[in-house]
């Protein structure tokens, strides 16, 4: 199972856009939400400052650390299937052949129409197994030195966004102070993140800024209330 | 751009347990490292209840309501593009057949091997949409309901996976003692964790196990180290 959190296909704007939506959706939402349920529980933004940012600590590196063991096992999951591709087109030609025949069958090809592509192949060993890697197992090639790249991207990005909504917190007196400010940036964050978002993954954009907002809010809103209900303000 | 967490390909054992994972994966460190962050910073257990609390809740929301959003987006995406092929194939037959040839031919079939596909092809014009779909485009058809259900896989594993770390601040009368049981806990949960999702992910159980919980204590300790830097005894 490849485990890269979204992957890309058919999407042309790069693996560092991905990365950096990934890591900055999560960024701009958790530390805000958290921020903002702290405000709803104490009264000192000394503790929301160190909560946030243990918890900007904390998140980047879980999700840059994870993406990079997930992409390390994606590729190495693809190469331990390459090799039991090569071997099956070596050791067992025959039956490989059938599954070509197959697959093409699958899409209403007979055994007749499909028979040339079929002896097409058996001459590239190679092309073959490529053929058999996207065709049969759905599986693509990962590019090498993603894993590294693609975890400090996702790090950078999460750390970005969740000084966002901290920032308030070092330059107020009294966290519910703080606290609209806060909600003021990071709701006009999320809107122009969710909307240069939308326009690289092909939604709406105006209706993905709206969403991205929603997601915050939602996540920030229930924070805010049940610190508020557990906390109280001590 | 498929915005779905993981996209599922080649793997049997289900979008469930690949949904869980998901959630379970950043459930069980987060909370887990924040919890142990305030720990270093703050003597009340209280404060770190609620800020473990609420981090729970903002991570659950944005975790699950970003996935359906993605899902539901994924889906979009895949209806747009099925309904352009489909009038690629209607409106301009020729050029989509010259696609199915230039497919066959980045693996070395010829034209002349490739016609007897294409004109079978050309007889059933679903199967060739779905053919363009999934060779040209590389795109796989959604499941239908899919969104929702991931959601609420994913809050859910996400809740369960940060109760854990959480559980022994409710019983304990400092944080530096709910720390010791909180760092027990959460390693062996973590070991656990990673050495099951090892063997439905196909990696090595015993590396995935050791992975898992190297990912879950780097969290921790930058956590901790900067809560401590920050925050200090309060």
């Amino acid at each position: 199972m490849p485990l890269t959190r979204h992957t890309e296909r058919h999407f042309t704007s790069g693996e560092t856009v991905r990365d950096i939506v990934i890591g900055m959706s999560d960024g701009l939402t958790v530390p805000f939400a958290l921020a903002a349920g702290l405000s709803g529980a104490v009264e000192s933004t000394s503790i929301v400052i160190t909560a946030g940012l243990a918890e900007i600590a904390a998140g980047s590196i879980a999700m840059g650390l994870g993406g990079y063991l997930a992409a390390r096992s994606d590729a190495e999951h693809y190469s331990s299937e390459r090799r039991r591709e090569q071997a099956e087109v070596h050791d067992i030609p025959a039956a490989e052949a059938r599954e070509v025949t197959e697959v093409l069958g699958s899409y209403g090809v007979s055994a007749e129409a499909a028979a040339p592509v079929v002896r097409a192949l058996q001459e590239r060993p190679d092309a073959w197994v490529d053929f058999m890697m996207r065709f049969e197992l759905g599986l693509e090639k990962p590019e090498p030195g993603r894993a590294l790249r693609s975890a400090l991207t996702i790090a950078g990005a999460y750390v970005a966004g969740g000084l966002i909504p901290l920032a308030p917190y070092f330059f107020s007196h009294t966290t519910s102070q703080a606290l609209l400010y806060s909600i003021g940036f990071t709701l006009s964050a999320l809107l122009v993140f969710g909307f240069v978002k939308g326009r690289f993954t092909g939604t709406r954009p105006v209706r993905s800024a709206l969403q991205t907002a929603l997601i915050g809010s939602a996540a920030a809103g229930a924070a805010f209330g049940i610190a508020r209900l557990i906390g109280g303000r001590t």
